[in-house]
């Protein structure tokens, strides 16, 4: 695999190495896909999920859906929508209403949120997870690059966002919005810095509307995912499949992240269970961010006989 | 009630203030009692829970003892504890051993531990909970008060801690652990200094031990209350009950939380659903801390026929 | 002055109460006007500002100018630089150029550089410090309200930085990036928030070029200013000046900040004094963030006699 | 050297590994020693210096010293004390007095204060620095290992900061404290745990007193440094010099850190120039922190030819 060292191979020869294996600690962790909720926890609501056609966003949907919820998926390309909702649909028995809308254009916003209002009224769920994003070195950023991802991630979340807000305060409808970003929005990353940019905004966002609209029966939470295998994240992230291989060392839970794990938890964020978390960041992420960021975790490397050797090398150390 | 200005009552001449009244929108954010997670989540497994006697401990105890979980609460007031576990165990027919231990002494730590290894085996679950605190003015800390707090809370958890993943890593078992520390972790606080510091100490703990001891099977995960009335904290803290008053008007869901949001927190990040959440950091305060922390936020005051002034005067400013 | 509160007066009677007087430990913290760094700290070096003609922007020209530096600085009322420029060449005795720019426009920031490196070759000194900003609630935010700001704050500084990076890098030249962000960047903040979710998305920007662009000798740190008196900022922000007011009592320092604190903060960073900061967040802000921030920074009311009776009922409480 | 990989090799051969030269764009990025604040910044001014006699401290009382400082080292070896006081006096001409004290001890501090307050008076300047580290896997250690850090490090710095704020709230003297912590003490880090720990508390004890004790005079800052190559830290973080060379790769800046930086940005912070800094926390690390944390750094070893190549899979991918 690309190992990114100065002796490198670009391209996996099979496909075999795209799911690099997990760590042996991950047999500690294995994932649950079942749902946490009870039944019908979701019963009379409706929840609106922006990209609810394709990986996290159809995971979360399917959860709501299967608990008893109205859904509204909204993204650019209705073919994958209707697919989802029917699919969904026929497992769970509940509507899925896929609303073709480009969270970009401020008009297409508004046109699907009425669209929505007359097929199910306000949603008390809201799920901002639609996003774009794509590797590349900041150089060789243009301006439309930039702005495209911005325009998607920030502006479209507050399109969304704000406009949905103005219409419950005015019915005076309670609701709770989730929104997706990600474990760079705080640290920044490089090679993808227009998302980390958008997506700190969006945090920012949510943290900012939680103080000034929980007032109005808003409350409004973060899920900060790790690395999990979806077709949309990795084909623009990890294109070759060499970046998995090495993020896996670095994940303490020695495993990526499944589909069903950012369900339940955001599903426990929407529901009465959780009416008091708002403005809440929650990472969720098996330990790689922590991981990563502490100075000293790269010793993990070191034997437990080179330790013996270093303890009796600081015990020399004069002092303390 | 005491309204902490130039002309103060300091007592209250009823308890009715105590409890003071919720805001209006707390309307939209009721407290759901119940538990989240399915039953039998805990089935055999073992859980160890600090200051399990009392308030939050006792609620994420009674939550683990519902779902099948044996558990071990542990404190210095053996008393209070066998109170606790006989009430719980009547109720949920589960096994609760009290066990007294104070978490300042190592020695009585690994005595405790003993005790429980020959009950019941090491945890699957621990739950980091006791902790001390009170309020006052820093010039007035002793030495020994400082050191008390910072004692129990960072101390007392690094015992029990390290202790128990001295023999979890040796027998080659996986656990969750789970420590409850404040919103004002992060951003110290003035008045509860040694426990703000001491708090700060245990995030620090947990997301080291996140990255060191992910590969032997361990996680370890934080929840930050807000303000929640137990017997414990609302002593030492608000002993006239004037501050709950002046608190809830910055709480965006305008109320307290309860202990048992706190339960169903805890559950889901000590369950199979939250295996892939380490080093975590949750914050459940009813949007307190972000609205404290926000610079405009007491902009709430203002009225609409205000902001109609306000903005036309910002329209008359020159530029854009 | 207007108190925020159930009966209100909203404009001052005169504009004495503009300039809320500063709390007695103000005369603790004396703000000094002079410049700290050694003479000729900027001798040979390019400077550019954004909004380098007003308000903080024209306090850090001023004093890299002052130190040897020749200065561009650029927005989009060219009198308004003309007039800067003019008058710190005549007190400095360097250069500083106007240069008309509107930063939310690609276009215009390659006209603009492309002049600049005309007139002075590429920057050694880069600040980002043009902004925009209004209060308003956000349920009275228009999409494009919300895009405004977003534009000049967010896409603006991007603009700036992708293409002053791109032809650093191209030309082998090092630089110091400077962005001037605000202390509710990380906690967000009601009924600012466009301007909080921008600011929070330069952070990250900045971040994270720190990581890419290192290797390229560029380095990139942020300061966020609690408050300071500027035309610009406080006629959009406090547009009766009421909110002031009520912002001292809070400002541990007990009183506002100066342009020319920031200029010495901003010279330090830039300087070759910091060639190792780089990814820094610096916040000055007389301490306002964390005093808001602290659950319990309130109990700062509690007079002493009322410590006593506080501290006799904590240890008539049972247990430590 | 050390690969902390398969095969490794513990120690170097020769010393000359251990000073891993920096990477080439550590030429954009030169420290400069000298001092940048002006002359007599600190004329009579009196500052206390913790663990002033070695590394750190020491570089931070010959600055304070040159600029006029009387000041007061204080540490366990007071042979060490009095060499580094007897040098710097030479150098400066301004007297430089060192006096025994180990900070675990509050007596002792009690007593070395009572000593400093005949000696000089009380401080205006305050610099906790003094601190205990070494590496070790956590399941190694010893409760005693523990506390020793925390007592150091955590109640140390309080036992003289608290010690100190009395007297001088007493006096009604203002002073500018600064702590030096690390950039582990946010994410922590697993390796160094009690240290993460306890520094993680010194930070949230100065905010704390930000918010508390402003209103006397007092501020308090903190700086968190990257690595420097000191004799104290050195020797107990990385005795076999493998660490420095893995190190120098994810540093922007490409070289290690000098005393004399972190001295700069220290006496700037203690200035007049910093009256309105307080509750801040600022990271010098040449850009380590970040570039650690973001999760996509690694791809800094993608070539630009790789870059084509992930361009040209990324464009072919269906939608943006
Ligand atoms: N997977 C991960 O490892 C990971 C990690 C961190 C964060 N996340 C976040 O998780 C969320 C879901 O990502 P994913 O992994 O599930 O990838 P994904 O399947 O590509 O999901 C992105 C969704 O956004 C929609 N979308 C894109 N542009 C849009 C636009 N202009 N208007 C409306 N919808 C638009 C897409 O639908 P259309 O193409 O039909 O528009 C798609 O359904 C994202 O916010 C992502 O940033 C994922
Ligand atoms: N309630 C809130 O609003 C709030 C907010 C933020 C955080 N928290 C945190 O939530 C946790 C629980 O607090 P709570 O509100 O439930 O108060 P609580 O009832 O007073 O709980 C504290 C528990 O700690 C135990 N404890 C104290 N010192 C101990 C020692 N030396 N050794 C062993 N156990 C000891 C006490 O039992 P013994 O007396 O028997 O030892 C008690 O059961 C604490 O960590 C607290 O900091 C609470
Ligand atoms: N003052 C405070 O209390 C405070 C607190 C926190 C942060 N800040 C930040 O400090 C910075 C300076 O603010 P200030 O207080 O000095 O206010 P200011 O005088 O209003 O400065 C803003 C500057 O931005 C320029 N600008 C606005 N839109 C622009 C555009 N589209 N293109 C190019 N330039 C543009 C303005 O010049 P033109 O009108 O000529 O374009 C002006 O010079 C801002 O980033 C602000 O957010 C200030
Ligand atoms: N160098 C780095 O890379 C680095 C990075 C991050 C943070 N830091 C921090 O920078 C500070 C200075 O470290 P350094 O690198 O200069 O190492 P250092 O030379 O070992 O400094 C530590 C000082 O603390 C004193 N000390 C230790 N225990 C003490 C006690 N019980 N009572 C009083 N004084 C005590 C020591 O003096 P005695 O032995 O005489 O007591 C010594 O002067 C520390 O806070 C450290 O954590 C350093």
């Amino acid at each position: 695999g690309l190992r990114y060292g100065r002796k490198v191979r670009l391209f996996h020869s099979s496909s075999l190495l795209r799911d690099a294996p997990p760590l042996p600690q991950a047999s500690f962790f294995p994932p649950s896909e079942g749902t946490m909720l009870p039944p019908h926890s979701f019963q009379n609501r409706v929840a609106f999920i922006t990209g609810g056609g394709t990986g996290l966003g159809r995971a979360m949907t399917h959860g709501l859906s299967e608990l008893g919820a109205t859904c509204v998926i909204a993204s650019r390309k209705l073919d994958v929508l209707q697919k989802t909702a029917e699919e969904i649909t026929a497992q769970t028995g509940n509507k899925v209403f896929p609303l073709q809308c480009d969270v970009r254009d401020p008009q297409a916003v508004t046109q699907c949120l009425d669209q929505m209002e007359k097929l199910t009224g306000l949603p008390q769920v809201v799920i901002n997870n639609a996003a774009g994003n794509f590797v590349s070195p900041s150089e060789r950023l243009s301006p439309n690059g930039w702005r495209t991802i911005v325009d998607i991630v920030l502006n479209g979340t507050a399109y969304v966002t704000l406009e949905l807000g103005k219409r419950l305060i005015q019915q005076g409808k309670g609701a709770a919005f989730v929104a997706i970003t990600t474990i760079y929005a705080e640290s920044g990353s490089g090679f993808v810095v227009p998302s980390a940019s958008a997506k700190a905004g969006v945090e920012a966002l949510y943290k900012s509307l939680t103080s000034e609209w929980g007032r109005y029966g808003l409350r409004f939470n973060i899920i900060q995912p790790g690395p999990i295998r979806t077709k949309g994240a990795f084909s623009r992230l990890d294109p070759t499949g060499a970046f998995e291989e090495s993020m896996l060392g670095r994940i303490p839970a020695g495993r990526l992240g499944t589909p069903a794990e950012i369900k339940n938890l955001a599903l426990y964020m929407c529901s009465d269970y959780a009416t008091w978390m708002s403005g809440a960041v929650v990472r969720l992420d098996g330990g790689e961010y922590v991981s990563m960021a502490g100075e000293f975790n790269d010793l993990r490397k070191v034997t437990s006989e080179q330790w013996d050797l270093i303890e009796s090398m600081i015990r020399k150390t004069k002092g303390s």
